[in-house]
């Protein structure tokens, strides 16, 4: 995993690639954003680094966003909740949840589906790569009022 | 590919996992469907057969849908258009999309946002792992109504 990040940020860096822009004139009256077809590589995606233990990319349209998440183990994301619809996919590693009263593992090739408002935690119990999509965008995350995510848990 | 998708058949009949049923009742009426948490493993979901090159799961909520197509080279989506917007994330592979006036290939590690009721076709240009995110879910998927799919390109 640690490996993967440097060649990822490695990456980035040769190739000179500026982080992609954030949209945030959509975010909060997203249906005023004009809908346009867009191609975006992740490797042009800003990286974005929350804590020691966690990091981010993110794409999004008018009502979806898609986030690439990475968590080293032992990364503990904080209980929360939101507005947005969640439905998450493991592509590496696990995820345990504390969620609607019940503990639930997550592993590669499994996915959780998370209704509106429902308060959850997290713990990475391996290093994880995580995709994450919303409906519609978090508009915090695009904000960067993530306050919860932005401190070694 | 074809052994990927061999082993997947195979661990799916070796569990003796039932193919997940649809939840139509809540497709086309979706605010009324009830929010609920849901934990689903890929392996758990019906791999369905569309056409001797096209392989697809699914899993959704109330607005979000997420579907992992497996295509295999030379395979093609006919030009189609639907009011829901689409997010694809190629994981595997390679989809050339004709687009907008465009011709886009959209390779492994690469991200495509079409806008909703944008015309677009597609043909896989190598053995490709497909992942579509929609919102709102694809009632025609849903309720097997995709009639476009279903035949050999």
């Amino acid at each position: 995993m640690a490996e993967k990040k440097r060649n990822l940020k490695a990456k980035i860096k040769a190739r000179k690639i500026q982080p992609r822009a954030h949209r945030a004139d959509g975010v909060g009256k997203r249906t005023a954003s004009p809908a346009t077809l867009e191609y975006i590589p992740w490797s042009s995606v800003a990286l974005e680094e929350l804590n020691p233990l966690l990091q981010r990319q993110m794409v999004w349209g008018q009502q979806i966003m898609l986030a690439r998440v990475l968590l080293e183990k032992g990364c503990i994301v904080p209980e929360h909740s939101h507005q947005n619809e969640q439905l998450t996919y493991i592509l590496e590693g696990a995820l345990k949840f504390w969620i609607d009263g019940r503990e639930i593992v997550v592993r590669a090739g499994e996915t959780l589906s998370i209704p509106s408002n429902m308060p959850h935690k997290a713990e990475a119990l391996a290093d994880t790569v995580d995709l994450d999509v919303f409906c519609p965008p978090r508009s915090d995350w695009i904000n960067k009022t993530d306050q919860y995510l932005r401190e070694k848990k």
